[in-house]
């Protein structure tokens, strides 16, 4: 047995969950961060993130802090609950989620899960079988098509359409579809274009999926973050339509993404699903009212503040004003800048720079668009967007 | 688009995910409970669970719960958090696993996980790729079988030898491998035998890994719940002799299966595998010797009740005495019971005519064997175990 004479072997590992994996979001940032000029004094601006939870201003409610507390030191929830979740959490998802619904959910409706990002685990897992396809949105949220890779489930890409404020393509939506696709997903309020679906457009989401019989996965992890003309309609209003698998978290209404809490919601009161196939109470029940407008008027104004500052930039556009979530998609004009390839190289140039990061539209499907993310603080945004306006301004094409 | 005209289609689901959770321990439990007789007004005793955490004498350490709540009033925590751990508490586990160790390990050496059982689908998942297969130990903990099932990672049984105190049978391992191997997985201290291996006996296992270049996962969920004559050897100290990937927990040692804490850690001196391819801090350092030894002290107890009080009931015997994790195989001689057929029936009698729940050997590959688990509250172990006597001597053979 001497050393070097084994021959170490077969467990080079599974090649598919590094396919999977090419182009995340946080890869890109991770690889725009690297380019950050060690030299410059001022803050890094973080435009690209998901996360307000690090700012003061986003700072969760003190119901949800004491409802841990209260939780843990009572150590009755110290055992192992079922996979699905404990029944007095899943009750209070079904409540909550059933007051914007025109029928009622119950605890049976709703699986709990490690965040929104595990409830598209499941759901793409559950879905996934030989020859299926699945209808993704571009741009998207790009865990979904490395959970279909990963499964062998193909992906359909159709297009939102900016100068339709971001709506579903719905031609396209009909086009790509056959009889073996089994899924439309839709994220709304919108990650990552920061706009909200209208009533009418939902519905005919439904239809379009009724006529095609397919089900809806409807991410509402960004759901009551909505602050334009367009209120959130929960995509579970028209399950009698269309049999919906509604997405959900306390990541982002209660900005606490590292508590890992999402759940699926099946809403579906027909039942053509079903045919074929401690402290979550407290802080979902008695969070007041005045938090979440506190934080949907802070996304208002830092939205405002990020198309207002966007306007005076040329080379940049906004193709709507955002109106829910937490980003938004902008487009740029290369037309205009001098020595710039692309958005990648856009948001290379621009953290050595300037350090501040913006999400290459690349990353969520669409070349040459930026991703803002305006949740930060108010006065990071204002000066996060005179440094851009700077560096496009440096950059111009002369003539 | 009258309704009952809508083809709705494809979205039967995926199979696989289906077909590879037949026979969990948790599905033959709930068939066990469905079977207890309602109309008995003794309290049902649970000797099938995995979860002492329900019992007053298991509560968890004042310091874990602190430190949970400090770090929730912190707010430092509420972020999303890279997919491997934070730094200080990937550094933590490090630190504390290497106090058992020939080496250090660093905080890149370990990744966290949603529990332990977190950590073997991540771990099945990247070992699998067409061919391979897997050594797993027979009767052993069939999330293993049922990940490896929906991963398409081919599994090969090696016995675990109860004549010699439940050490792995190394000639069958020997027998069973080829050069489409990929690793050998073994649970040490072990569930569900609740044997300890010797230091002779896991260098071995590592002499045979090096030999069929494959390497091990140690499963030490239990680690150092060891409470007879073998002390706890962690896997790692044979690192160097194989790559050895260590699982471990917050969930037995912590008494804290609720919270979801588990790790990875690379136990790989000489980097074979590289070569190939807020509160944890506080909870692994601050909390007192004496609550460990407590609960060593308190399983021995009910180890040793447990295998006096079988050991007066003919049809039932101990291979050996217990002398880790939480729960142990017992033998059941059949042909001095009349009418029972087989573990399963035993089980599903003994729940209806006792209110006792044991876990017959099938569900962890054992057949007409039974787990039974003895962290429950000293005194509810005493009347199962009186249970289980008079159903024995009621059901024995009469001659
Ligand atoms: C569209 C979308 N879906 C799901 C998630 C995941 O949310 P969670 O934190 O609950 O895993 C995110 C997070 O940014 C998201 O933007
Ligand atoms: C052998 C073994 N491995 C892994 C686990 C899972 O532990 P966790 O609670 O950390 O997921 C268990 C739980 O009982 C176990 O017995």
């Amino acid at each position: 047995m001497e050393n070097g004479s084994t021959k170490w072997g077969f467990f080079q590992g599974n090649e598919e969950p590094k396919a999977a994996s090419t182009l995340t979001v946080r890869d890109v940032l991770a690889t725009i961060m690297e380019n950050l000029d060690g030299a410059d004094q001022r803050p890094t601006i973080p435009l690209g993130h998901g996360d307000p939870s690090a700012f003061p201003c986003f700072r969760t409610t003190l119901v949800a802090e004491d409802a841990i507390v209260e939780s843990v030191k009572s150590a009755k929830f110290n055992c192992y609950a079922p996979a699905g979740g404990i029944l007095p959490a899943r009750r209070s998802v079904a409540d909550h989620l059933s007051k914007h619904l025109p029928y009622k959910l119950s605890a049976d409706d709703v699986f709990l899960t490690v965040g929104a990002n595990h409830a598209i685990e499941v759901i793409i897992t559950a879905l996934a079988r030989p020859d299926a396809n699945i209808l993704l949105p571009r741009p998207g949220y790009p865990l979904y098509e490395a959970r279909a890779d990963f499964s062998n489930l193909e992906v359909r890409h159709f297009d939102l359409l900016p100068e339709k404020g971001w709506e579903v393509d719905l031609d396209a939506v009909t086009a790509l579809a056959d009889d073996k696709t089994v899924a439309i997903a839709i994220i709304n309020p919108g990650n990552p274009c920061g706009n909200v679906f209208r009533y009418e457009h939902l519905q005919k989401v439904a239809e379009t999926a009724r006529k095609l019989g397919i089900l809806v996965i409807a991410d509402e992890v960004y759901g009551h973050l909505s602050f334009g003309s367009n209120p959130f309609v929960p995509m579970g209003v028209f399950g009698s339509i269309a049999p919906v698998l509604t997405l959900g978290t306390i990541s982002k209404r209660w900005i606490v993404p590292g508590w890992r809490l999402g759940w699926i919601a099946i809403t579906d009161p027909n039942g053509i699903l079903r045919k074929s196939g401690g402290a979550v109470p407290q802080i979902l029940e008695n969070t007041a009212e005045c938090f979440f407008s506190k934080t949907v008027n802070l996304l208002r104004e830092a939205a405002d503040k990020c198309y207002d500052g966007i306007s005076e930039i040329p080379c940049i556009t906004f193709p709507n004003k955002p109106e829910g979530s937490m980003s938004a998609m902008v487009k740029l004009n290369l037309a205009l800048l001098e020595g710039i390839d692309d958005d990648m190289d856009f948001s290379f140039k621009l953290a050595k720079e300037e350090s501040v990061i913006v999400l290459p539209g690349v990353a969520v499907g669409l070349k040459n668009w930026l991703r803002i993310t305006f949740a930060i603080e108010p006065a990071a945004l204002e000066d996060g967007l005179g440094r851009i306006k700077a560096f496009c301004r440096r950059h111009a094409k002369k003539d």
